[in-house]
Parts: C-alpha cells; structure tokens; sequence
C-alpha cells in the first residue's frame, strides 16, 4: 500500500445507519508540516471517509468533485475520528459532510475540521471541453529545484517533505536567498515520492502540499487554512503533476490562495481556492 | 425597511439551547430567478441567520469572512427553516453551519442548502494591503446597458432583476445579439434598486447576482450552482459595486464561476468560485 493510502485510511465501525457512518482513523507524523498535519492530507482523509460512506450505503458516485472545508483547531499525530452523513443522494450526485475529531489531553472532543462535498462520476463526465486556461510553462524536472533550501525553521517542521517529490520553477524560490519575486507566486513539478499515481484523492492532497505563497512576498511565518475549497475537474492522467499558487489579495489579515493542478496530457485537473491568515 | 434586509429577516425560536438555534424565514417571490430562488440571496440569509445565532450567543465576530453554500434542491416561494448550530467558537472568530429546509407537497422536510461560515470582526481588520489585483476597466454607469435585452426566457422567471439596479459593459453583451464574445465574461455596475447601501450581508447576494457567465459563451439554459465559496475580503463603501464574473474552464459538463466585487474606493471587498452545471 502507499504512503498516501495508509496515510489516509479510515476503518468504519459497524452500524446500521443508512444515513451516516463513524470511522476510526490514525494522523501519522509523516504528514506534519509545522504544529499539525497538513491540510490537504486531512481534506483527502475526510473525502476518503465520504466516498466510504456513499459506497457502504448505495454504491453511487465515487469520486469528490467539490470539497470544502473549514480548519477549526489544529489536528496533531495520533488516533482520530470521523462521523459523516449523508446531505442528499440524488439520482446524478451525493452531498455529504464530515467532521474530523481528535481526543485533547483532558480527553474531551475536539473538532479540527468540517467539511462539505459533491460526489459524482468524474469517468462517465461529459467530454465537451471549452477552456481558456493554459499549462504553466515550467523548465524541465531536472532544472528545477528541491525543497531543501526552504528556511531551516520550515524545514525542521516539515516531516511531509520526505513523502513527496517536489521540484520547484527557479524563477520563484528567490525567497530561498532573501530575494522573494514579490509576485505572490510558487509553482513547480510534483509527485508522490513513492511513486504512486494521482486520483482525485491525492489531488485534494496535492493542492495544499507546496510551501506557502507567502514565502514569495517575503512572509515566512505559518499561514493558518481557515477554508480551502476544492474542485476536482477531471481524472487526472499518470506521470508529473504540474501545479501552480498564487495570490492576488493579501488584505486584512488574510490572503486568498489559488492553486492549479494540471496533469502529463495537459488537463486541467483541479483548482482550488484557500482563505488563509497572514502571518505576522 | 429595505427589500433585500425584508427577504433575508429571519425570526428565531424561543430557544434554550446555546449551540443552536433555530429561524424561521418567507422565501419571497420577488428574489426568484429561473425555477428558483436566487442562490446569492439564500447565502445571505444563511449567513444572517448564523450571524444572528452568534449574536444571541455571544456577541462576538458579527462579519461573515468564509460562506461555502452547497446548493442540494431547488427552493420556492413561501416558508422555510433555517438550523444553525455553531461549530466552534474561538477568541478571534467563530465558525457556524446552517441549512436551509423547506416542506414539499406532501409535507415532508427537504434540505435546500447547508452552509459552512466562518465569521470573524471584518471593520477591526489589518490595514495592511499588497494586492496586485486591478478593478476592471469600465465605461461610466450611463454608458453600461440594463438587463432588458436578456433572452425573453430568462427575463420571464427573473423577479429578481426589479430588486436590482444593474448597467453591464457593452463589451460583454453581444450575446443578446446573438453574438457573444465567446471570452467568458460578463461585468457591470450594481446597486440594489432601492438605494440600500452595500454590507458584507448583499455583498454574499451581490456575488450571484448577474447573468450567468454562460451567456457570453452562447449557452443560454440553467446553469445550477454545485456549490459557491464567498469571501468577504473588506468592509463595502457606500455608493456603486463593480462586478466581473469569469470563466476559464468548462470541461466535464461543469464550469468554475470566479466572480470579484470592487467598492467606490477601488478596494476588491469580495471574491467568490461557484461551479456550476454546463447547460444542456
């Protein structure tokens, strides 16, 4: 099994409930990335458990093709829960949520992240396609740069970084040296280190996995999710990933995060946006 | 009272509980467009209703910041129910979730929307700004044309657009010709129509409120909202909005709606995605 699958597997506990599902669950520090674990990890984990729940009640819908969801306190390794329902089956899609809880050391519930998500069937989708957006122009691979000049602070924090295989765009890692573009950009290729091929499940994954963009502003503190919205566009095809953040808006206290992932046949696979807070 | 504070009032039910509540609502008419009502206008009254719920349990965060709407049935004219719970309560925000239920025929209780919101304190915001973010170039209001040229169709289940003062860039309304600009586009000057002043409440209903994008692409059937996310990103001057709304991808039979509002002092005061379903 890979990395990611066992990052992200969840274990329902019997019940005879139509309408909702428990899973038990465990965050592996292999996922932490500052004081938590990463949240797009904890999206794909909720999607997971989602998907799980729809497939025990009637089989329908397998794929998240919107995902929302709201970061509430900050998860830490360990034993976690997830309690979903069903919003509303429908005859096309599925509505359902999710919430995410972990045990504090008092042993009382905490909630750490509640979302929202539309399942539908991404492989039987219509395949008119009228877009205007375009692929970013990347070097190739090899002359694009690894992680390991993030701010050793960043990087000592930062255990998720062995999982993936990140190689960045030079023109926007200037921050690495104290010379941020200021353009509020970081893109770069990307793929799960040990190899295994994206879906729509690593994708929720993968639009919250590279640095902040904050580092090219010159802002090099932690930018809190307080929402990251997901929409899944397409089953994304083997190989590199390629996938772009940026910002436009940094503005009382918070900075929109765009993100973009497009995939080896030049799909537009997935885009996303977060609401984040500026670091101090 | 102004149109738009009537058709979101909500009245709540003598309650006990602090971590809930329940309000009842009318869905008005006068706010439908197409089979519905408009999906702007139930985000707001969404967001009242848990804003008023935060209101009588604590008093703090009065400002939506983050509304995500999942759109799950259509609503009708008449009465509805709103559940709002609180989700967490922390010391510098607190995030609510509600749903919107409306009886059918039969009498049995359907959920129209559920919504997740995080509310924070928008006027003891940071002042610090870097945006790299432009307001659209527009000709002045008298130069923008009304909505009277819309498809016949459109305009005959389309209440709404009384309620709403809207002038569009000429630009972007050869579709009304039959002759679309085919970029994705529409954009315009908006105020509501009877000079109520722009709060972070009609921002949310602002943000659905023009034709959809479709148009401009020569699509002219329903495009029914999967879900929208709406940020409120300052507090609106008084005085005209301008707003874009904008489409890159349509792939896989649905698109992304991006939609920004400006205010009279050139601040972007909202952004919002909607995806929405490509018309048949």
């Amino acid at each position: 099994m890979s990395e990611f699958d066992e990052g992200t597997a969840v274990v329902r506990r019997p019940d005879e409930a139509v309408d909702s599902s428990v899973f038990d669950t465990e965050l592996d520090k292999g996922w932490q990335i500052g004081g938590g674990i990463n949240g797009g990890l904890l999206l794909s984990l909720a999607a997971r458990s989602i998907g799980e729940h729809f497939a025990a009640a009637r089989g329908l819908h397998p794929y998240p093709v919107s995902v929302s969801g709201y970061y509430v306190s900050a998860s830490r390794p360990g034993p976690a829960e997830l309690r979903v329902e069903t919003v509303r089956a429908a005859r096309s899609h599925s509505t359902g949520q999710a919430s995410l809880l972990q045990a504090d050391d008092e042993g009382r519930t905490l909630e750490r992240l509640r979302v929202l998500a539309h399942f539908g069937d991404l492989a039987r989708a219509d395949e008119d396609v009228r877009t205007s957006a375009t692929p970013p122009k990347l070097p190739p691979v090899e002359q694009c740069v690894g992680t390991e000049h993030a701010p050793p602070e960043f990087l000592a924090s930062a255990n998720m970084l062995e999982r993936i295989d990140l190689r960045l765009d030079p023109a926007y890692v200037g921050w690495a040296l104290g010379k941020p573009s200021g353009e509020g950009r970081i893109q770069g290729w990307f793929r799960l280190a040990d190899g295994r091929e994206p879906d729509p499940l690593s994708l929720l994954f993968a639009l919250d996995a590279l640095p902040p963009v904050t580092f090219d502003l010159g802002l090099f503190g932690w930018t809190p999710t307080v929402e990251l919205t997901a929409h899944i566009r397409a089953l994304p095809a083997p190989g590199w990933l390629r996938i772009t953040h940026s910002t436009r808006n940094l503005a009382g206290g918070y900075l929109e995060e765009d993100c973009e992932i497009w995939d080896s046949r030049d799909r537009l696979v997935a885009q996303s946006r977060q609401l984040a807070v500026v670091p101090r």
